[in-house]
């Protein structure tokens, strides 16, 4: 491995970019190479680069190209959903370390098609899921192991974020919709499961001593994002009078192997505040997150608690006190040595967690199976409400290897803080 | 019909009790008779009457000996789960306007009978649902209808209460369960779905308008229960070591036929605050209980409200201000009056509008339809349950009357202020 490591991006969108300004900072790290179609957005990256006194990148406007000519130790993935595990799968039969920006996989074949490459490959891939690193998040996974939720039983989880604006956006062309409204218009799935599932999914050991097993999906009408551009887009716009095919709200009920329930939930066209729904149910106790907002790189939470053990009365309890308790020892440095930009600063977490283990060629905290297993979500929910609410299989993509990883092998921020680059 | 009204009251144990209790203060309602096995509680029973400066009432040990015996105008049903509805079909044949205290189906047909018999005697039973007179609930009813929540598209709900005390209690025999417990031990359902589903379906004007579908129900595994019995209970307790059948927390999701859904949790047998998970949201804004207590008569809640046509930026509010800005006409009576006891006022006004009712032979405001559709959600979920989380219809009970019965006929609490006799 290079030292620096030497990192490649590919797709520089407002994503693309804001990750790559995550890492900027960080000594260990090469901005070695860029992709990106416009020569106007290469420009602006370039420009970004030197401001911040590094070395210039080369440049690419093929992702293909960039992998054989830019010898890179790794690369971020930050294109449209559909191009997301195609530019994956071409990075590791290239032997770069992938990371894969988060969202929805449109066939549940494809997410084999990452697993099989990867074997095959011995090459990592790390999805990017930075909901993972969230300080409370992290602090309540401690609170499990410690036992102070006893035997988990339920979780909840969600994407609650007003996208109605976004969605009607069009793309180049001005004439129709850009990607992610084409994915809203034509596809009626929890679309973006991932942020929620990510978390839960660590919190329920899911790919170490657990797996999902089954899912219902059931979409309410769609009725948002139409009474949006009724009240807000003129009758000529490319994106009026569109008949969507997404639901409003998409209810998504999973079944563990161990037993317990996580209920996720896509509601992103209709108007409301920001939230991710976490909640965690066990014999000793509950969590829930009860207030949360999101605006530019700001984010802001409050939960609430009740645990047998500790909780007077039959109240709940602000997790406040609970947080400073149970803090994570990287979220303790990183609190010391000031937080980041980026959602909170859980951008640089997950970014920092991608180099450490790139600069090891080491198995990453969420690997392919765990991208496989939460994008997944998205196609096994289009087929279960195709069905009218049928349950459907969520198939292993670990071919049995569940039941023998044990947690907490591959566990986001374990052993982290003594590699934090602050 | 008489004035004062004649009641009776069938099955006394602690909530038959409080409901009667509610009812002595009522100047045009005469307790008629009582019916109860046990010599005992028949006269505790008369003690409170006396206590309380009111006549008499006669006493039974049968509640069909009652029935052709005491003269009654209506009839208030609290006995176990079970029984209520073959009780109801027998006051519905006597002519006796039913007032049917919750609680869960034993079946569908059961439902049908219920349903039938109404028709064909064309005598009323209210189902006393006290959660449908909730002060927030009727003032997000009144937002409602004056369109600030635009087009309704997703509703939730629940019953989050920490029963696992009451549940191992032992029947009078003292070696088995008694029968709330039995039906969590032999029944893996949502047992007790209409506290939140009535409100929540008056929101949704179900059987006005609109009725559920189909539903899909999901349970966890039973852990919560046996951990309890574990810590609490001697090993030789008639309750230890049960095997109990009922999931921890059960979740469903019901579909609506204009485009809705509802999600309903059943939560009982693990250590939690209690509550009922209020949550409206259309395309004009959202509402949600955030935080609930209930002890003994005394009941606080708190909820946030985000209405994109009111609220500041994308944050929520405290509802405080919107509860006082939109009360119902029949809690600002009633405010002003001073709230009777019972979980926060709310039992006196159910049973002041089943008074209200009675007194008139009028259709009440939850009515047989109502009882049905939300009684069938328990073996309706059970089904589902059983069939590994399928998709079950749910019976359209008004036979098609849906569609022309229009809101709000049959609203609870729908020009009650000037009837509450405070």
């Amino acid at each position: 491995m290079s030292n620096p490591v030497r990192l490649g991006f590919t797709g520089l969108g407002s994503r693309g970019g804001s990750l790559l300004e995550s890492c900027l900072s960080m000594s260990d790290v090469e901005i070695a190479a860029i992709c990106n179609r416009s020569d106007e957005r290469r420009e602006q990256i370039l420009a970004r680069v030197a401001d911040a006194g590094r070395p210039s990148p080369s440049t690419f406007t093929d992702h293909g190209t960039m992998l054989s000519a830019a010898n890179l130790d790794g690369v971020v993935i930050s294109t449209p959903w559909t191009d997301h595990v195609p530019m994956a799968i071409e990075a590791l039969e290239a032997g770069v370390y992938v990371g894969l920006e988060v969202g929805a996989a449109s066939s549940v074949e494809e997410c084999w098609e990452l697993v099989h490459t990867a074997e095959r490959t011995g090459t990592h891939c790390m999805f990017l899921e930075n909901t993972c690193y969230f300080r409370d998040c992290l602090a309540i996974r401690n609170m499990i192991r410690a036992g102070l939720f006893g035997e988990l039983v339920h979780c909840r989880c969600g994407y609650g974020h007003d996208l109605r604006s976004s969605l009607h956006r069009t793309d180049a062309s001005g004439e129709s919709l850009a990607w992610r409204g084409r994915q809203n218009r034509h596809r009626n799935a929890d679309l973006y499961p991932t942020h929620g599932v990510g978390p839960m999914a660590k919190v329920l050991d899911v790919n170490r001593g657990n797996r999902f097993v089954s899912l219902t999906a059931t979409a309410t009408k769609s009725a948002g994002l139409a009474a949006y551009a009724e009240e807000n887009l003129d009758p000529d716009h490319p994106a009026a009078g569109i008949d969507w095919a997404i639901g409003d709200v998409i209810t998504t009920v999973l079944r563990c192997a161990n037993g317990e329930t996580l209920t996720v939930t896509h509601d992103v066209s209709l108007p409301r505040p920001y939230s991710n729904m976490f909640h965690v149910q066990g014999t000793g106790g509950i969590w829930k997150r009860t207030f949360e907002s999101l605006s530019g790189g700001e984010v802001k939470t409050e939960s609430a608690i009740y645990l047998e053990e500790e909780s007077p009365g039959h109240e709940w309890e602000d997790f406040a006190p609970y947080q400073t308790g149970h803090e994570h020892s990287v979220w303790e440095a990183y609190l010391e040595a000031g937080v980041k930009n980026g959602h909170g600063g859980i951008d640089y977490l997950t970014l920092r967690d991608y180099v450490r283990h790139v600069k090891r060629d080491a198995r990453p905290p969420i690997d392919v199976y765990d991208a496989a297993a939460w994008m997944a979500v998205t196609p096994l929910t289009e087929d279960s409400i195709a069905l009218g609410g049928e349950p459907v299989s969520v198939p292993d993509f670990t071919n049995g290897a569940w039941m023998t990883t044990e947690p907490p092998v591959g566990e986001p921020a374990h052993e982290m803080t003594a590699d934090l680059d602050l």
